[in-house]
């Protein structure tokens, strides 16, 4: 994404998610329907999509915290507004609904700072998809995922479930874990890969904002085209893939951190990054 | 594949492997060689390849355990009857047995129902990439695999072994398993990632029963379409592949099972899957 | 690659780099700048590059250690020589350096050997990548990974780093040690799947040497091949790789390492490899 704006206005208030950015550039959006376990709505989903795209717009955001108020994360879709609502919609709505919740996934992954995902208690259903296509998932103790869309009839592979998962924990702790939709708690989660970080017990937003706050003072286009060539080198050849760095390497080394970086050591002081 | 049937009629009977399917809609295959440890022949490649093709078309069929007679799950290529009978073929006949070894790989990857090995004793050679294409493999502690191609003077990458190993427990792992030939005993194999489940001594077959009467009794159409999505997206780029996931779950939720998830959740009863 | 040779001479001296060729068919090169831990010079890459090329064409060279002389691996770019230069250069000139490291590491991938990488001590940028881009990772406990790109300013994704590290570690891990450049200490490495082999205190020279020799003893085309599938497999379909292991073992079936082992089987005596 890009930072050119054209005619669009800023969205003044995101009313299905609660969103703060700090001095620092650090985004925090918070899911905020602890009383649902911050079960979504088709109006969280919307909001998530096109806040991500805006903020990919916004030079100030530099890395982005998703957590949940209250007893856990996200516990997923809503079975009430979701599941009842769907059941009356016809094949186009369907596809239209699904399709919003890929493109959250889409943004997750594709938005220019990185995502830090703040988790404890419960991360289920679409809850444990945005916690996966984060890049980082900081998790307390009383975490557990749970990819259980096969246990409401569905296709574990929702959202990209079944392209993201096998690349993060393997293809056979995959399958069992789409294909059964059992939880997953905290020590298994780590042992497979799934876990970026283990907290003790409260402390994962704390965290969190420590890790996005390290980020934001950091080199921000670096980190930037590293979360690109991630993502884009899943569905490359490894020629290509060489050739990519190659190029992006080059276009990083004419650039202001990297002299800031030779500079700052030469002279034994710590760089002072600015992101280009 | 699909269920709709031609002209073809069912096998009577498989000479190579034994076939049992209960009323629950349990396969289960046994290799029941035990006094070769279960060594594959040129007989039994082909049943496995057409059989699989066979129940992919029954709809009775929901769920397949794949299990070994005996001391052993499978020792791989019978050394007597495919080692020596390959020396005397030619270019033509050798593509054709590989070829087949391929894709019994491919049919168990395609076929729309689970699989499920159920794994004891040794699991060598073409033994140990069945088990790898299995979506689950359940094992108790005398389990040991070995990818012993190159130990015969072949390429570790045989039955698409050099494709699968690697996305089950990455490139590092793999690569020495693939090179080496060593063995890969139980507590290793469920380090790296390669079990679905470490049971204990002499209960992987009963375990593999109870998990395939588990998957047989739910939502068999959600469980093709997560393995089917799994199989496909490890080949798909992301936004091809959420683009796969909002159409599958589309389809899914104009379905009979997701309005039977809601109806029993919403009468606090549990749900009647019908795989529909 | 092919041992087929044109005009070219074979270079009679490595200036940047040492190497040893034994009479067992093992190379050893040797990073020996121990007073700048090793630290790589635009020479010391020309020289991998090339060196790789000639070698892969040599019939001679079966196995190949990759291993640093003093207190560590390799430190990665010089930052006097490569940063410091760098900077003046113009974009054609960055894109030609940036291009040379990917090549070496695309050489590490496709010469038809196994490599092994023997650690100890850091193995940092660039270092950490030649590491990451062997077969075999053998380290001794005082080995730490660390991909500090992002800590001068540039992508982690260098070299092919964001490549291959998420298909040997998982996204999740490979997002993190790119992203962040911490070190990634011995028993961590060895946790997430990044070592082949944790040996005890400096003795991983030892051990690797030990494998170059079981390697080069061995069925050299079958390794040759297995290298070859597992690199070209990473970047195919299963129905396309399945086809390819069907052609390469019937190829390899008509070969004659294959009827000595069988020849050796039933005398019981150990095979005469030929690699061919």
């Amino acid at each position: 994404m890009s930072p050119f704006t054209g005619s669009a206005a800023r969205t003044p208030q995101w009313r299905h998610i609660r969103l703060d950015v700090d001095d620092d550039g650090v985004a925090t959006v918070t899911l905020d329907r602890p009383d649902k376990l911050n079960a979504l709505t088709f109006g969280a989903y919307a909001d998530l999509r096109d806040l991500l795209a805006e903020l990919s717009r916004e030079k100030s955001v530099r890395a982005l915290v998703l957590a949940g108020e209250g007893r856990g994360f996200c516990s997923g879709g809503d079975v009430d507004e979701i599941i009842g609502a769907t059941l009356a919609m016809d094949t186009a709505q369907l596809l239209d609904f699904n399709r919003m919740t890929g493109q959250v996934v889409r943004a997750l992954r594709e938005c220019p700072f990185p995502v830090i995902a703040a988790l404890h208690g419960v991360a289920a259903g679409a809850g444990a998809v945005l916690a996966l296509a984060a890049d980082f998932r900081i998790a307390d103790p009383s975490t557990r995922f749970a990819f259980l869309f096969t246990r409401v009839g569905l296709s574990g592979g929702d959202m990209g479930a079944a392209y993201l998962l096998p690349r993060v924990v393997g293809l056979g702790h995959a399958t069992r874990l789409l294909m059964l939709g059992d939880a997953v708690r905290a020590p298994e989660a780590e042992r497979i890969g799934l876990l970026s970080e283990l907290t003790d017990e409260g402390r994962a937003d704390e965290r969190a904002q420590e890790l996005a706050h390290h980020l934001a003072a950091g080199p921000a286009l670096a980190y930037a085209q590293t979360k690109a060539l991630l993502t884009a080198e899943l569905d490359m050849p490894l020629a290509a893939a060489v050739e990519m760095d190659a190029a992006t390497q080059a276009h990083l080394m004419n650039g202001a951190d990297y002299a800031e970086f030779h500079a700052a050591f030469t002279a034994k002081r710590p760089p002072k990054w600015q992101g280009r």
